[in-house]
């Protein structure tokens, strides 16, 4: 591969429109464009943003449609593959339409694809978090491994305070417990859930999703969900149990040397997700955005010597964003050391380790 | 004691206007009255249903506020007391307030009072969940004791779950994550959160909460907690671990013949709050209440042949009533058989055992 | 028509299942049973209340589904017409339906009908609401009309407000703005926005639909909308010019006497929605309904003579259905003075005139 | 006054910290520092941002319980008064205070001060808002007056939208109806309402507040307002008759041409106030902050050949910024052109045109 990995988002919707601001700012890629199908003012922000958009459907109808609506649509996105004008195709199409766009379009023009949470992991049989397993990801792709896909937020979460965990003590058990946003901010107007809490089935599919990025590296891992009445950022609780003692201090220097964790303390004022969120935004990086997992540094306790319970804030919208550029650099192998990937991703989104 | 208890409730609020009902119910209870101290819509509707309406504090400017705003004030709670009209007050007036009124009012009249969850254990020295520590009330109020403090909702839906567990099983530890409604519907015009998660400080303080109860049976026990952003119904997820093997048939048998506790099933489409609201609403009893503690049957998963998750709304208006009333029959001695004080109770309240 | 007029009502939602309990409350009328085609937990509570189920579809495999489920269906809703088993049905089902039951039952079967607020004017060619024009009803009824259509809940709110200053004052213009609630609290587990308000398109369909009961009798008229963030209750502003001198008296006298109209005031701390709802639970009747318009009395303004302005509360789930009974005597014409039936069917459901 | 415009900010909350960032982007302003009392997250983050931070209040123990905090103080309000380091402070203190802060340090100091929107009109004898009156503003400096009062986010918005109208057309009758988010998204932890629509009393204090702007140019105003159940962005209706036959095209043109407006389409998918936020934050200017005043075009609705019905989202947040720098310009005197202001801060604060 010469110069600059060549990248297409493919799916320009709440965590699409991140992707394709971030490998913008990566000086080792280059934003082919954008495709998406629908006509409303979501692509026309795209188009406000200088990015150039194609249709991610072959049918000349909906090219024509997304037309009259007024987008300059540059061609499909099957003729940039046919073309090999693509290297990776970041594909943040609603879930299960990855694995369609896989078996029509990436198997057949042998493009690389890095497919969302919202697909399988048998879709791209690897699944990944930066910090976990980079180097998995590069022999993968050592061996001609042309998929990757990035773990939801909340797995991406849990798997970097698990591995905060894992890399430094012996863990022998851990419970999980999610209190989710029911819908993205931007889906209030036609969907979500009102003053109510509604489960997952018990137990939720979250702990088998997380070992499809750690495997056996805690043997005992079980995870609860519910979906809570409010529209940004999940909540975790964490309750772990060592085969060893730990003490508070220890624990609280693990997560603290952490990539893309960060403490945030009750007796700051800092009481809840709201006030999380207007610090995110206080911050001052575009959306809001922050890509690292805040923990409550003054509620990490540790019970009986060989325990200890977390309680965490997942920014939903962002904190896979840097995931996805790391894996196109382990993916077509342009970065073959896990922490320069992740540093230099780090330093282009301006990713905070203090938030205030 | 001859004929009836008489009882008075002070604190016309949401639980106490529902205490009031309740002992209006009962064969065995008079109701002597209500006292509060405003004067708006809520004690005007206590008017409007006949209870005869005092005033909790003796000070005659307050008298005379209620009496202007139309409300016909009979007297004041302290005259009551004096003539020694009453032989139990259930105090619900708000957190805190308890342990003022025991001071000032209770000891002095040496008249018997019940607390609600808002006031310390120490306030009443006597925590009560009928089906887990009728007996010790018993005890106590034979040996002079005057005092008793109901349990918060929360705590005393984890109480008649737990006793079903541990009194068929060897528990060896138990942690519960509580999702709680952020405010009462009725106060949701002034007060509440929106739009976030806000966590307890961890671990919270409803495992030690349920100690006051159920003492030494789960020796293992910590809870954690947050509020949505909900007004009605608490939430609660449970793991538990025992001391020996279990099929998840013994925990169904052991919940299903547990008094106060109901199942629901996500296969009936019961699959939240909202769901489990509507039903209530449609049993037909007064303001929707049901008392009893809905359980998800299909949700109850075991793992490893020794440890149970489970997944419960908590009624939060409502599920203390009927240990409120089996109070006032252990604190008098009027009914010295447990079994027979909830099966009068959920008689007289037609507490469902089944909800569809 | 001998005896009493018997009733099928098909569709147990949240209107359904209420008109069926209102009707099977009335001395003049016989609930034969209730008809729908789910199988969830909504059924199985009509058959805890002993109301006999018929499946609303005449595909055997449907009612095998219900079966199924657990439920003792007793036939089909078609079979029941085709005995000639039922004088009127009342048509619940989801928006739209009506219409195609109508043109492949009713029609066919020459039964009569009643259809609610989510089928259009034409369907009945008839729009009621019994303090406006139950004569018209009746006329038409006697002219073999066979169908009506109940107008939504908040059609109905309007046209008894309209109603009382039409029927006294020369109403020249009237604007309404209506905070409509999201979903039904029953939706809230599936449905609903979140954190948001969204507008109707502007004019909104109220005023046009106001028309299809009072005609003409407001010459100018138009509506605006906005969905809230909120489960219960539409919240109702009315801007009206009368063509005469009006006073601030007229007009509450003129609200006070006329049916199924309620008074509120701020200064008895009904700030509110949620405090109404809170009353409407402590009133007691099955599932807190109370059928009337709360109108805030003491925010009755009148600006420069002859304009006022008014708020109301639209008990959504509810105000509807003393109307449906209404219809049904309007429509078998077994009473012929409006006043007679309102006034039967206010006592029969115990419908307060005073709420605290 | 030579050089830059010294400018302390006090009170460093939703308002006072946009206009810290809004004053520090301004060519010919300096941004001395920023006052406030409180020791949190909040004024953490005014120091990450490089801010020099004073202590609001004169009392020692305040400014030691900060630095002890870990903030570095550099000293008092009052000290920088005395000391002339300020030609005007803008007071976004809680509503209330700037009347307080007046008496006690503003008048004592002869120092200018902007207040905002929860300042009484009386508190500055000047309401501003740029369009509408930077003249007035310009002729009382000229005269020595040194306060002015920025209108509230609600008052600001309508202000601009009858601006472009009244200085196109005669109005004769405006009617307002508001519905308020609840509370800022930042007091979502603690505040706010639940599941509930608030009137405020009918009718509000909208109209009355615009009139100390824009004072007679409409002479039949009146307005209704209600809190929603929701956090971000006021939603507004207008309806506006006109002493002259008017088109819907001469009230697009001129709400178009009117500074600070915007139009959004529904058409475009832009359904309800979710969208215009999501909008906002692509946008990508800090915190998601536009300043201007979304307007639905495709329902701006002409009634009758002289009424217009107009749909708008109000964004509180930040709306009121760019009228803040505008005042601090005009009551020093270093800007006598309204239009070359408003353009300046335009600029200065990348306030978009059109949305998407």
């Amino acid at each position: 591969m010469n110069g600059k990995v060549k990248v297409l988002l493919n799916g320009y919707g709440v965590i699409g429109k991140r992707v394709a601001d971030a490998v913008a700012l990566q000086d080792d890629m280059e934003l082919v464009g954008v495709a998406d199908v629908v006509s409303d003012w979501r692509v026309k922000m795209a188009q406000r943003k200088g990015y150039t958009v194609y249709c991610s459907i072959s049918d000349p109808k909906r090219t024509e449609a997304m037309k009259e609506a007024g987008i300059n649509v540059a061609g499909t996105l099957e003729d940039l593959l046919r073309q090999g004008a693509v290297d990776v195709v970041i594909d943040c199409a609603p879930a299960g339409f990855g694995v369609k766009n896989k078996e029509a379009l990436y198997d057949k023009y042998g493009v690389k694809a890095i497919f969302e949470g919202g697909e399988k992991h048998e879709t791209a049989n690897l699944s990944f978090v930066a910090q976990c397993n980079y180097n998995e990801a590069l022999e993968k792709a050592e061996g001609g491994h042309r998929y990757c896909r990035i773990v939801s937020c909340n797995t991406t979460a849990a798997c970097r305070i698990f591995h905060a965990l894992y890399s430094h003590f012996k863990v022998k058990r851990a419970r999980m417990v999610l209190v989710r946003r029911a819908t993205d901010p931007v889906k209030g107007d036609t969907g979500g859930i009102m003053n109510t809490v509604v489960p997952s089935h018990l137990p939720s599919h979250h702990a088998p999703d997380v070992k499809t990025v750690i495997h056996d590296a805690i043997p005992d891992l079980y995870s609860a969900a519910v979906k809570g009445s409010h529209t940004m950022y999940h909540f975790h609780f964490y309750d772990v149990i060592f085969d060893q003692t730990i003490t508070r201090e220890d624990v609280i220097n693990a997560l603290r040397n952490e990539p893309r964790l960060t403490f945030v303390n009750s007796k700051d004022g800092v009481i809840g997700l709201a006030a999380i969120i207007e610090i995110s935004r206080d911050i001052g990086l575009p959306r809001g955005d922050i890509y690292t997992i805040p923990i409550w540094e003054d509620f990490i306790t540790v019970i009986g010597g060989n325990e200890v319970l977390i309680a965490a804030a997942c920014p939903n919208e962002n904190d896979v964003i840097p995931e996805n550029v790391d894996a196109i650099r382990a993916l077509t192998l342009i970065e073959k050391d896990a922490n320069r990937s992740i540093q230099k991703t780090n330093e282009a989104l301006k990713i905070p380790k203090v938030l205030y």
